[in-house]
């Protein structure tokens, strides 16, 4: 392969990434990267924390970790590189093997001849249909001169501002701008925020705590257009909701592949809009590889093609496409569709499907949903999580896990990621020789714990009702017993008022299961689900029948606790 | 099975477990736990945050999450399980099954018979065969009237301690003392700390740590006795290098299972001496089952037996063996010998097998040793981890990895333990779709940046050299050249001053690899060793054929930097 050309457009993640892999496995070729822009190789996913004042200067986005800024003189020095910034690539010339560029400073056009071509042309901030979108102070977030801008806008005296999109991109910024003192109202057009990353019964946890911090969430709600004084600048945004003042307006609604140069070439484009490749990253034409935010990949669950684009996928493309442009021969399997993010001081996780993303693809599933502390309860840093898993209820197979709360999310995250990749059943997870000790888990960690339950269920041992169909049974006025095990002591402090509710503490059940009527219907509930399900099975052991306990307990329910 | 008589020996950790998952799964059994203690069901893991006072009481360590203390009345009224604490089993009659057991408050004597018997017999603090190791002041760490008896001899004034054994339990006892303003001397008799744990180089930084907080740490040293002054009480420690004064001893040089009815019973023991079981966890005798300290574990990775006593484990094997004891079919297949502890500002984790453990067992692999942030590098609370991951040099498996330092280590650990129980190659961990932001992570993790190491060793891109290495060659006078590639300022900051020593930056080692000798050997040293790889990788395009850097660099260096 020595001598080749390697053209790579796009300077950002993947390119970079895929250029430098080249470089160190080929030293002779001869490798260019072009770049529309006049920055290279920053971390996009590091704008919500310049924002917030956390990380100074955007530069600090653009080193690498020994310090040194990732400039056109970078990658020639160091890799032997040459970088064509501020210059557009207009049109691949697939017969004749050239890319067409032209510069944006001097409008002088080019031909650069490539033996292998990479597409790592990114994404864009996806623009709602209303007006009023190129009003001054509506910002998308899609490059650091983006967060500059929102940065000064703060600077500046914003006091009130709008964030359309409530994904973790809104989420984030939302942090960033209220702990500016910004009053941040944050729209969402769906039921519940979050919607790719988290069940709404997940999500509605989320959502207090943010609303807990100050944000105000407006869910089910639809932007129309936004309104401008007469400098132009937004003054208000009009949803089907009602109208909402804001200076500073985000519109954080998802991002759509760049795949126009591709799709002009004639390369083919996959179901999800973004361009399609094989497990070797190469598109329709052998020749040309892509990777990063502009192609999709296969979910490693449903075997089907998903648009995930994210730092980490673009930079394991970029090695390798950097392998592949080299002569190597390496695969890119798939991705999990993954998701972290911190939201104040929740941290929250999402791997695999959720419950809805099963249902929407026909997968017969079991779900837990488990609250526990993120180590050792008497460890004074024990912090609470709530835990949802997935587990396919014919193969039993784990297929997901959500995770959130002030506790430690992300470890649990990577290793339900790790499970899932390699296709192990959610019982397996119960059997890993995890790290333990005090200060970092329990002894039965919560995603081992998780999957107890979950095995439990798929046993027909533990049987539960969601809070949503717990709910819609008290809101429905249905006749069954609600019995509370908890102590009185816990009674007194959290009551949970109703009529339904008979009051029984654990430690007495056995004695006084005799006073319960045995031809009705019981839902057993406590803090955290783990003591109603043992009196699910001291009720069964009495001969109960219709018993169950309601999932996840108190300290999962999603809604208002009657008083 | 149902009415069928289940009799579990040992109140701690697998026999309760085990006691109340067969409660649940077997409403009608009758089930009884004997404990030789006065106390059930504590979290003995807890222990050395009970001495630092980060938790109060030991009441605290016997509780459930949800506050209710774990004692007789708790096993009776919530799990009808009778216990029988203060009670000695003396003797296994398997013929007539039953256990000969007797009060240890009147004496009485009494045979409790048995379906299912369950030996969750637990282990305890060896003591080295040296005299005074009964004077005042000298304790293991067994049980909670031990930490209780240590706390009150801190509190009664105790200066000086000695800890005798730098195992994980002496660290963690390190800590809880020295923060209370006493002087600390851990004895280990083997050349490094942890040798369990870690590989030696690891265990110099842990060393380094432990000394950075005032813990003196005398490797190679023997206790030979302890010496007492006229009332009894514990004045000096004896070793083979000298005299220590102590008012406080803690032996803590491991522990031996509790074998000795089960030995006595006829059942057979395994090659590491705890009794032997097979994968339900049934001993030779197929009525009885034993889980917890007092078993071995077959090791996933090597098959063999392995002695590795864990909260954690014992809590599976309680699990299994209530599953067993009730008609079920569970297996409990292995464990890696996790292990995890927090070492003042240190995570420290192991996890599958160490380099040396790989040479006990004759498996030949590849080391890869990589510093690295634990998050972005730009994000305020990034902090360092230096991870070491071995893989098997002929099939690419992940084998092992350790790391340590004050950013977040468990994570990875646990990543490393799902990925190794189900054979995985070290480059399958580069592909993970990992949870990524930057709070938690950078965009490619350590652990897949020391999975991508390892890679390019295995495909012989990369070659290095161990510090081990370097420093005796170093040491020999070795005619190589060391040549540094880091910038200017860094040099400046932190220099490597030795004659070998040749500095160029890395963005002038292109240009100017002119200047150097093409006939030497060179070893390639920069701060984490990224950008020494990339010097190799120069080199060697260059023409340059004996080159090699040092593996993790200076920030991985585990010796004093020559000045």
């Amino acid at each position: 392969m020595s001598g080749s050309r390697i053209v790579v457009i796009g300077g950002v993640a993947c390119g970079p990434k895929a250029a430098a892999r080249a470089r160190r496995r080929d030293p002779k070729a001869e490798i260019t990267i072009i770049e529309r822009g006049d920055l290279l190789s920053y971390a996009g996913c590091g704008m919500p924390y310049y924002i917030q004042g956390q990380v100074e200067t955007t530069d600090e986005l653009m080193m690498t970790p020994a310090g040194a800024l990732r400039d056109e003189a970078f990658f020639k020095g160091v890799k032997a590189i040459n970088v064509m910034s501020r210059t557009l690539a207009e049109r691949i010339d697939r017969q004749r093997k050239v890319v067409e560029v032209v510069s944006l400073e001097t409008a002088q056009k080019q031909e650069i001849p490539y033996d292998k071509l990479v597409l790592a042309t990114g994404a864009d901030a996806a623009v709602p249909p209303c007006s009023g979108v190129d009003l001054k102070g509506v910002f998308r977030l899609n490059h650091p001169h983006d967060a500059e801008g929102i940065r000064k806008a703060v600077a500046e005296g914003c006091k009130e501002a709008v964030i359309v999109g409530a994904g973790l991109i809104g989420v984030e910024v939302a942090e960033a701008l209220v702990t500016q003192g910004l009053r941040v109202t944050m729209i969402e057009m769906l039921p519940s925020i979050v919607p790719a990353v988290l069940d709404s019964e997940m999500a509605a946890h989320l959502q207090r705590h943010l609303e807990s911090r100050g944000v105000t969430v407006l869910t089910d709600t639809r932007v129309l257009c936004f309104e401008g004084d007469d400098r132009g600048a937004v003054r208000e945004v009009v949803t089907d909701k009602g109208n909402i003042t804001a200076q500073l307006v985000l519109i954080a609604i998802g991002v759509r592949p760049n795949v126009k140069l591709a799709q002009d070439a004639g390369l083919e484009l996959g179901e999800t809009g973004a361009i399609k490749v094989n497990e070797h990253l190469q598109t329709s034409d052998p020749c040309i590889y892509a990777g990063g935010d502009c192609v999709e990949s296969v979910h490693l669950i449903t075997g089907k093609p998903i648009y995930a684009p994210l730092g980490s996928t673009a930079n394991k493309h970029g090695r390798v496409i950097g392998d592949n442009v080299t002569g190597g021969n390496t695969k890119f399997e798939g991705v999990l569709g993954t998701v972290v993010f911190k939201a104040f001081d929740f941290n929250v996780g999402k791997v695999g499907l959720s419950e809805s993303d099963c249902k929407k693809h026909g997968i017969p599933c079991v779900t837990a949903v488990v609250p526990g502390p993120d180590r050792a309860h008497y460890y004074p840093a024990a912090k609470p999580v709530i835990m949802k898993m997935i587990a396919h209820s014919e193969t039993g197979k784990l297929l997901g896990v959500q995770a959130l709360g002030t506790g430690e999310v992300v470890k649990r995250i990577d290793v339900a990621a790790t499970a899932i990749t390699f296709g192990i059943e959610a019982r397996d997870v119960s059997d890993l020789d995890l790290g333990y000790a005090p200060p970092y888990s329990t002894a039965v960690d919560i995603i081992q714990h998780a999957a107890n339950v979950v095995d439990n269920k798929l046993l027909g041992l533990a049987k539960s009702c969601t809070p949503q169909e717990l709910k819609s049974r008290l809101d429905a006025n249905d006749d069954f017993v609600l019995l509370d095990v908890r102590t009185p002591a816990e009674v007194e402090a959290q009551p949970f008022r109703h009529e339904r509710v008979v009051h029984i503490p654990l430690g007495k059940l056995r004695e006084r299961a005799g006073e319960l009527p045995r031809d009705k219907e019981f839902v057993i509930f406590c803090k955290t689900s783990m003591r109603a399900w043992e009196a699910q099975r001291i009720l069964e052991g009495e001969g109960f029948t219709r018993v169950c306990f309601l999932d996840g307990g108190l300290a999962a329910w999603p809604y208002e606790i009657p008083k």
